[in-house]
């Protein structure tokens, strides 16, 4: 077991802690986990579309079944998307675990060890950790608030020979920021040129509170090597794992052959229950509700810091998904800050994990999905006082070391 | 694309054409797939629990989990497996999903390209299938009818240095044959000895019609690395995706590590909906009920078999799990032998992918859960048939030359 503890040594710690906030203690209000809000998910419909799926049709939904997925749930993904700008096909769609193990099959087929891989910097903590089992070289690419910057893209490319890139283009995991329409289609032109394929892990896309969707990037030039990851976690309820990968054919193929060897198929049951849901869900219905939800949510954590947090903070502002990005004043370290946090009862995730190089030891990373807003406005104020009661010590600490 | 489909070239063809079958035509009768019989499944029971936990605890159960799994579950096959002869705490049990899924983990976790496995020959072709993701290189260790031989396994051991020995017990895939107690006994003293993990895949264990249970390797010698490997796919339904893997709690961390970065954790509503099930059913009935069913229908293909195959035809007689495998007599070519099946309207899975080396091309593997006796019979018959056309076909040839 030693192999895998080492590949995984520089990120494991962190990531083990943030999984484990999965299961948080009640008393403390987090904004570490990326957690949907349980009050939204559409667990009556859920009910129902099980006990449809099981009444009528229970022979299909508990047996094996195609890798690939569920025929209905494929040809629903297809359209979809074809809709939000990616033109697909059902044989282009490939039902995988949640959008992690569309990360990990990628991986799985493309990556050779020593392989570099260019990623934002800040990144997905857990898609370093899957690119770090396959022993990538991890390369960072500078971002900004539109996202990956171009300039350092087409550096990064013109050095090396990197075997993908790996973006999370819309409201980006940890920082919510947002890939510009005109850096899209440039990043598409530059795969499409290059050879390089890029991988668009995109969960949160159809999570905006403002401002007008964009293409994917896998939408924008069919001839350029893309790859587009979807979720149900982030929509429906991320305990189905269920999500989705959309490539050319010949790719979904390598993906499928991956997959078998990984775990065969994704969940029958969930795949037929979630295809039946469709059948009679208003499910753009449910996503205007959840975005009304999530955008009260961002509104109020971004008054919270703008209230509660001292001069010199930093903070993005995202259109959607989940997650609000702190740099704290010049000298504080977001680890350390975690410890007055916690003894607070506030909880976030120090944003260091989430480089592959070089950690910006100020920053954190706050989730604002899975608190109402007065919960997020007390929270932040308590974080808020945290964050000052350590501005001042550390002022006052040279004049009672001296 | 291309490195996955350079890894798996040798066994690609094969391990798809047999995934495909899992969606057949309904008018051929298949002894191709390996599926459990629908009318077995637990459908009420199910539809109950996951009725229940959507119920009263559709936020927990639709929300995300943690990696190791849901605690009464893990707690439940510890206690379970406690009893069967494999003494386990719950932090020694890993939930995931199916125990295809462990095998994958494993893999993950210890091979690096170029390390040996050890199989028996034959052996599951989805197991070689996912070593050879991994670029591990597959050495085959010979068995007999009390599975895999010592003797081999003790000169493999000798003659490099493996990092893994891969086993699958009871009633394996695909001979059906059954790996002895004193041998159970001999290689866990040998994995002691000589550190080699065993990782034991155990997925039909319970699946016993004739006969005493055997201990699982794992249960023999706590100071023994052997990882067990469980599945509810055979006892409950294949859809619901869960299995488990058993080891020491190092191991299980180190497992759980991979299975993060993979896909987070299995379905959480699938887990409750499994231990709520646990709560009310009764399951040894239920087990009880599933070997009388399944008894039935090995008895009916083994007295198919003995009626309609000609003279000089070998075959397994298995005591329980899902699989009788079949050497034709000399000179016949199992997949020359499925064009004409097929052609009859039935199905088998020809033996030669099964072999990691030196395939044998006068074996197949037949499956009898999934079809009543009756129509078993017919198959066979049908079956038995195409084998002494061949063989009739063989005997004229030479006179029809000369």
């Amino acid at each position: 077991m030693i192999e895998l503890a080492r590949r995984m040594s520089r990120v494991q710690a962190s990531a083990i802690r943030e999984i484990l906030k999965v299961t948080e203690r009640p008393d403390v209000l987090s904004f570490a986990g990326g957690l949907p809000a349980p009050e939204a998910f559409p667990a009556e419909a859920l009910a129902g579309a099980h006990a449809d799926v099981l009444g009528r049709d229970a022979a299909a939904a508990l047996q094996y079944g195609p890798t690939e997925g569920h025929g209905p749930l494929r040809a629903w993904v297809a359209e979809r998307m074809t809709g939000r700008g990616l033109p697909a096909s059902p044989e282009q769609v490939l039902i995988t675990a949640g959008s992690q193990q569309g990360i990990d099959l990628v991986a799985k087929t493309l990556i050779d060890p020593g392989d570099t891989v260019l990623v934002e910097a800040p990144s997905y903590l857990a898609a370093l950790q899957c690119f770090s089992t396959y022993e990538a070289r991890l390369e960072p690419v500078e971002a900004d608030e539109d996202g990956m910057r171009v300039d350092a893209l087409e550096r990064a490319l013109r050095a090396g020979r990197p075997k993908l890139i790996y973006l999370v283009p819309t409201f980006q995991n940890p920082r919510g920021t947002t890939l510009s329409l005109e850096r899209r289609g440039r990043i598409a032109r530059l795969a499409r040129e290059s050879g390089v394929t890029v991988l668009e892990d995109d969960p949160y896309a159809e999570l905006r509170y403002r401002g007008a969707a964009l293409p994917p990037v896998a939408g924008i030039d069919p001839a350029a090597p893309v790859i587009h990851l979807g979720s149900f976690s982030k929509t429906l309820a991320p305990g189905l794992r269920l999500g989705y990968a959309i490539a050319g054919e010949r790719t979904i193929r390598a993906l499928t052959i991956a997959k078998q060897a990984t775990d065969l198929h994704s969940g029958s049951l969930a795949q037929r229950a979630v295809a039946r849901l469709f059948e009679t869900f208003d499910y753009d219905a449910h996503l205007r509700r959840l975005r009304t939800l999530y955008g009260e949510r961002l509104d109020a954590m971004l008054a919270a810091i703008e209230r509660s947090f001292p001069a010199g903070t930093l903070w993005t502002r995202p259109e959607g998904g989940l997650f609000v990005w702190v740099s704290l004043p010049r000298g504080l370290d977001a680890e350390e800050l975690l410890g007055d946090a916690m003894r607070d009862r506030v909880a976030f995730v120090p944003g260091a994990p989430f480089y592959p190089a070089a950690p910006r030891h100020e920053t954190l990373r706050l989730n604002f999905s899975n608190r109402p807003p007065v919960l997020i406005a007390e929270g932040i104020a308590r974080l808020g006082a945290c964050v000052s009661a350590r501005l001042r010590a550390m002022a006052e600490a040279p004049r009672i070391a001296g």
